[in-house]
């Protein structure tokens, strides 16, 4: 049996893409659907192996089959390569098994000569576009094949234009195009000494070859290097027959979507041009006439492509983007692929391919790419509205916000009170500008990253943020800020996309978002499939409610510090933190406490019927107090000039003491969580009995109440076991006896040696809540707000960590502790609850891992909960369906 | 057979104390071994097992038991209990299986009454003796046994002394105690409406009762809850014949010891008092004897002795320290133990005792507590002196030392020069204070930790150092210090103790280190064992050499940013960092280039054919630049001068903001390590060329070189890789073709990402260094620097952790990463070099599990490597027994 070189697009199949190509696997499978394609052949990876393993020579017995196929070709076309009345024309394209940047590209026309030439003029009646059919022919042989620097041609048509006193390309005439093809054969002679090559069977043989090296090229083997794809694949060669839409008025070409991309809905959508080319409707010269007039235009063109559009949906399960051309009366489908399209029109087409029966329910859930649930659940700029970026930051909290721009809280507060929308820039915010984000539309900052306390309250609040913006210099005294060489001032209108980053001038349209019927069926049938529950990280009712609204299944995540930062409680909070009795620091929590206890009972009103997990507090003292720096400068003037304000100064200079005392060198690993509760139990105490105090009173309203008391930062048993003590001390104080409140307590694995040692730490907890952030930090031993901002982009962009650990769980470092965690501690205690309430629980691929890992629970900010609930569905579905692979 | 309640000292052994206590079992082997210890009997656990489970009941001939014991002591003493003429007295104990605090104290001369007092006054011819005896007996009786508050005798015993107008206990006499006890008679019927018990069979019973009742007092209940003691042991009880050494001339008490205790020198040593009780050597009134005066005294006695001490020697097998009495010419031994010694003696006596032959070399090694080797090798506080202790800080570096006190670097350098000694205070020291620590006899910080610059610096250079020191508060503006109502001015006397932490004011005595003959052969033992090899933490040629001369094998750990923290690198350092462009930071790189080179030459020098590992540089540049505040201030008072230095204000907040633009959050997880050697690789690119240059010019000198490249902080094997990449570069341009230097590339596992990745990472490297103080802070997320002044010292007081894990390594949590790192590493690597470079490589537990977890090599400062040759021979030996014991 000879060997097969070649393989025509009838005899291929999508599966074919070791020997094809991707799109020679493509264009087969296409074929074997039955479309009106037009016809073609490959040329195999095969034979490219062979031909770089043979110093460049082509094997045996391939150009015969090659011809062969041109005859083919001849016979299913009624034309004939090289026949100057009804020259055949092909394309010809290089294809590798996977896409790749650096191959040669597309080369069209090829069979164009001197002679075809005036075939392709008199058969479109068209001699202009015959002769830029052909100058372009040359133009990209010459270049692509013949490697001839592309300006050499484009300085010949210049030359041109500049005769003729024209602009623009397609002012040029037939007889300009054709003086300029005799002048690209002079250079390519004078180039490369030889004549270009008349003979189509040689333009193709040298076109072939061409493909065949530009595996080799430098940007090639580099693009393959960075991606790991061997440089043994080789890649085929696709040739197929050129159809042209510009032969009359019984031709034209045009795209069409099976449905509408923007809305979703069940209708043809696109556009054509009669008697025209692709690059007429790309060039704008002529305006193209939507798709339904087709219909009065070629009735039975438009029935049949009605037809191919409906088989192509059933054949690929999915909404279509069709590009057709229709030559002398004959529709030829030049490529489908599925449709780019809006997140609302993503929703609406799975749950109409469903209850259609073209896909199962799972199918449709797996369609929906969760992240883009983010964009309809927050207003976003208007996608047709013209915009001017002026740089990007870190996308620190989804959403949309324009608004003027103000440069401290108290500005945003007053400008807020007067109705105006306003953004506050700042270089970080600290508690005390709680009041300002509260008024403000969004918060940018030059410094922090994403777990600033800019980016944690913005998200929790649902605002958009921008963080790390470090290139905008802010001159508070001025009141003004500089961006490169634009000057940004207070009053100024600004927008920021907390989505993606970006930083726009002036005031954009925003659009609200959607939650349609369509949206809500498919959360539902993600939830029918969902093995893991989906809870909500939130601090107050509000966000609570907002949560519930959203699906959530309880509050994974309530942070008290967020508590502790309202504007008229830090007084409060910096009283208890500077009481230098025992019983000053009484008096100041005993204030805190019947504030607690209201929002608790606020939150437990919200979650009636559904647990809610209280993480008590969390972060070091020192970030309730003000920032030493500033104190610095106050006290140095004081003393520069002269004390006359001896008793303030002696005031500030104690709380810079005390602010001193309680800095840190590595807040983040510092005298934080459960270390603050073993050192001052007075705190938690309070707050402990502030949930109690809340719950019985909750009760009494005939409201379910359902508490999970959680202790951060435990890393060692006896931490947990000391705090469970306490709590339940607490508990029993506050609640009258024969009325005790049903609640649990259990621990945040927030550090390695919690989860490596959670076989001790589970014989205290009744549930583990993995704090894949810290954990995230603790295991790599990456301080987050620094590393974003100095090094972790550069380690992702240069391929060092394939994801920011921080968006995406990493597998195999923190996953494993994960895993650890989970393994030992059912290991002792097989009825213990596990979830996740890291930023990881709203992230997809880690929401996957989290079902993989048997967890029974990730939690997300409100905002997130239905992406959680999608791509929970989602890892449901394709563990299930990897499963009976295997089976 | 009748159940057995009671056990004779001589029926019972050392190795029955589930049955008859610590105490008693103890009691028991000495008599079995000959010894004349005062007869007795022990009541066991059963029986108060069976008082405890049936309401407070004795068990059935319990009673006939004691009393045919009781007849038995009355035969070997020739005493009768009750008898007036000849009383036989004992003493009562309780005695658990493992000491408890808590339990029924000691109960003395039980026998004694109204008749039997006057036989014990005739037979001692001391009256008032025999009346202090008893009146002692009623009120321990009264006391302990019948609960009759303690200060109640307390009163009646200072009424008398008013009325007798003396001021002491001693000066009463004869009458006046006969009076006391009478009262003490009456108040015990007072109080329990009982008469005080005449009968001594009585006062058995009641005393024996008591100690069972005080196994279940709240105290002892508490201490076995908190160290899981289980409450079903129950205690015994010891009941023992009294003899006294005061009954005369024939009679007396001393104390012995078989060697000398503080040289270990072969001979007996201890002092005694001829009719004496114990009481009278505490009291002080006479004054003892030296212990060979016996030999003139009572010749025969000494005689005994002698043999005695030589035979307990070879029974315990260790020197003892012994107390005995002589009661009418008879010998008798009361308790025998292991000596205190120090350092020196210890290690001459193990050594002795090996040559001896009474224990063999194993056990001569494992006698020795590694860590008493460390204030041999350090100068210390001669501790004989009297001191003052003023405060207590943290204990940063080993040694002693004395001086004047200096509040800054260049006065220190300058006293110094002037051959003055000095202390260098300050509040916590940075680069730019290099020259002054070294300068100083010692350092005292009042910031930071043992990982602090100073603690690190000292450490590195073999000074004292305290650190953390908080309570004392430093006024730099009016040179002094404030500890308390102290206050310190520069130039007062201060001493320091690094090993123990404390602040001593004034000058005090230092004692050097000496290392003895057998010192030297203690060590060859240990290393003839041992399998771990040790190395040391070294970074400049002296440390080297030092390391060398102690037994180092290899520098484990050169730490390359010392080398950048000497005074006239600094602002080189601050050069490069500060470059605005890479032809700046280049510049200044090539004036380091040379420094570094000599830096390494000299070590290479001193550790020809020993392994040298060298770390490229590890902190985050900002270590190397002035400290913000202190420049805020002067910028903020610059600002209020009017800008008159309008070009030096610029510059400044030039530096101001490079600082604030590298300052971290925190520093610990941040840009530092590998990170910085991937996004500013002409750093490393230096440092690794300055380690070829070096080497080829050393191996041209005819050294051999062994050079080990350690990249820090590796967290992802990518880093490793890129890392290990640029070092094959550099050695490839650095040195010759054909004259290669063989070298070696591994990395730090000091995040845990590392360790449980540690089957890729070891891919890319030839060997891992733990690096465990960085390992111990990720896993248990502690900052060192803040957690060992804010709240480890709690944590370690409240039991929360049985130990400072920064000082033995965690074997739970950061020990399982260890194992697993190890494991993972060799799984695909099996010949890869295993070793531990924290300060846990110099600590005797810690070593024990490297050893266990199987590591090649532990690394430690200079001065510790004698304690890890002994403490890894010792956990060599241990491991050998526990096997052989096993198998």
């Amino acid at each position: 049996m000879r060997e097969k070189w070649v393989v025509h697009f009838h005899e291929g199949n999508a599966g074919m893409k070791d020997l094809l190509g991707g799109k020679g696997a493509n264009l087969a499978e296409m074929t074997r659907a039955g479309l009106p394609v037009p016809p073609g052949f490959t040329i195999t990876t095969d034979a490219c192996r062979f031909y770089m393993n043979n110093g460049g020579m082509l094997p045996d017995g391939l150009w015969e089959q090659v011809k062969e196929a041109l005859q083919h070709l001849e016979k299913e076309s009624g034309k004939r390569f090289g026949d100057p009345d009804s020259p055949l024309l092909v394309s010809v394209r290089s294809g590798a098994k996977f896409s790749m940047p650096g191959m040669m590209d597309t080369i069209l026309n090829l069979g164009l000569n001197d002679r075809t030439v005036e075939g392709l003029s008199s058969a479109t009646g068209n001699p202009r576009f015959a002769y830029d059919c052909y100058r372009r022919f040359i133009q990209m042989f010459g270049d692509v094949v013949l490697e001839i620097p592309h300006y050499l041609f484009e300085k010949i048509i210049n030359e041109r234009k500049e005769k003729a006193k024209v602009q623009y390309d397609t002012e040029l005439e037939a007889a300009d195009w054709k003086e300029v093809t005799s002048r690209f054969k002079q250079l390519i002679l004078r180039q490369t000494g030889k004549r270009f090559p008349e003979d189509p069977m040689e333009q193709l043989r040298q076109a072939a070859e061409a493909v065949f090296k530009s595996w080799n090229n430098a940007r090639a083997k580099v693009y393959r290097k960075m991606n790991r794809i061997p440089d043994t694949l080789g890649t085929a060669v696709n040739v197929q027959m050129m159809v042209f839409g510009n032969m009359g008025e019984d031709s034209g070409t045009g795209v069409a979507f099976t449905r509408n991309p923007s809305s979703g809905d069940r209708e043809l959508y696109g556009e054509f041009l009669l008697n025209a080319q692709g690059e007429d409707v790309v060039a704008g010269i002529r305006t193209p006439q939507p798709i339904r007039v087709l219909q009065e235009k070629m009735p039975e063109i438009d029935q049949e492509l009605k037809r191919i559009c409906q088989e192509l949906e059933r054949y690929y399960q999915d909404m279509q983007d069709i590009e057709f051309t229709i030559e002398r009366g004959k529709l030829y489908i030049l490529q489908t692929r599925a449709g780019k399209r809006t997140a609302q029109a993503a929703v609406k087409i799975a749950v109409d391919l469903a209850y259609e029966g073209i896909i199962d329910r799972d199918e449709a859930l797996l369609r929906i790419a969760p992240e883009q649930l983010d964009q309809m659940l927050h207003r976003r700029i208007d996608p047709n509205a013209p915009k001017e970026v002026l740089a990007k930051g870190l996308p620190a909290s989804p959403g949309a916000a324009s608004g003027k721009i103000v440069f401290d809280a108290d500005q945003a507060e007053q400008l807020a009170g007067k109705g105006e929308k306003v953004i506050l820039v700042r270089p970080e915010t600290t508690p005390e500008d709680i009041h300002g984000i509260l008024a403000a539309q969004g918060i940018l900052t030059t410094r922090g990253g994403m777990t600033s306390h800019a980016a944690v309250v913005a998200r929790g609040m649902g605002k958009a943020c921008v963080c790390g913006l470090e290139q905008l210099k802010i001159d508070l005294r001025l009141k003004e800020a500089v961006l490169g060489e634009i000057r940004l001032k207070e009053g100024d209108f600004i927008s920021i996309d907390g989505s993606t980053g970006q930083v726009i001038r002036g005031e954009v349209p925003l659009i609200d978002p959607e939650l349609s019927a369509e949206f809500r069926e498919l959360l539902n049938w993600a939830d029918e499939r969902r093995v893991l529950g989906v809870r909500a990280n939130a601090d107050n009712p509000v966000d609570a409610g907002k949560a519930r609204q959203l699906g959530a299944e309880g509050i994974g995540l309530c942070r008290t510090e967020h508590m502790f930062m309202e504007a008229e409680r830090v007084p409060i909070v910096q009283e208890m933190i500077l009481a230098e009795t025992f019983a000053e620091r009484e008096r100041a929590l005993a204030k805190l406490l019947p504030m607690q206890k209201e929002d608790f009972k606020g939150i437990f009103r919200e979650m009636d019927g559904l647990p809610v997990t209280i993480r008590l507090l969390d972060p070091p003292l020192h970030e309730f107090l003000p920032n030493s720096e500033e104190l610095i400068v106050e006290l140095t003037k004081m003393q520069m000039q002269g004390r006359d304000k001896e008793e303030e100064y002696l005031e500030k200079e104690k709380l810079l003491k005390k602010v001193r005392a309680l800095s840190e060198f590595n807040p983040m690993l510092g005298h934080r969580g459960c270390r603050l509760g073993l050192t001052h139990p007075e705190i938690y105490e309070m707050q402990v009995k502030a949930i109690f105090l809340a719950a019985d009173e909750c009760r009494r309203e005939g409201i379910n109440v359902m508490p999970e008391i959680m202790i951060p930062l435990v890393g060692h048993v006896n931490e947990l076991k000391r705090m469970r003590e306490l709590v339940e001390r607490v508990a029993a104080e506050t609640v009258k006896e024969g009325e005790a409140i049903s609640y649990s307590v259990g621990t945040m694995i927030e550090v390695p040696r919690a989860a490596l040692t959670a076989d001790e730490i589970a014989t205290e907890a009744d549930f583990f809540s993995f704090g894949t952030n810290d954990l995230t930090q603790t295991t790599f031993g990456f301080s987050r707000d620094d590393a974003e901002g100095k090094f972790l982009h550069g380690y992702v962009e240069n391929k060092i960590l394939a994801d920011n650990p921080f968006v995406t769980l990493d597998r195999k470092g923190v996953g494993q502790l994960v895993r650890l965690g989970v393994e030992k501690g059912r290991s002792v205690k097989p009825e213990l609850k596990v979830g996740i309430c890291g930023e990881h629980g709203g992230e997809k691929n880690s929401i996957q891992f989290c079902h993989e890992a048997g967890l029974q629970y990730v939690s997300c900010s409100p905002f997130r909960v239905p992406l959680a609930r999608l791509a929970a569905a989602q890892a449901a579905i394709s563990v299930k369906k990897e499963q009976k692979q295997k089976n």
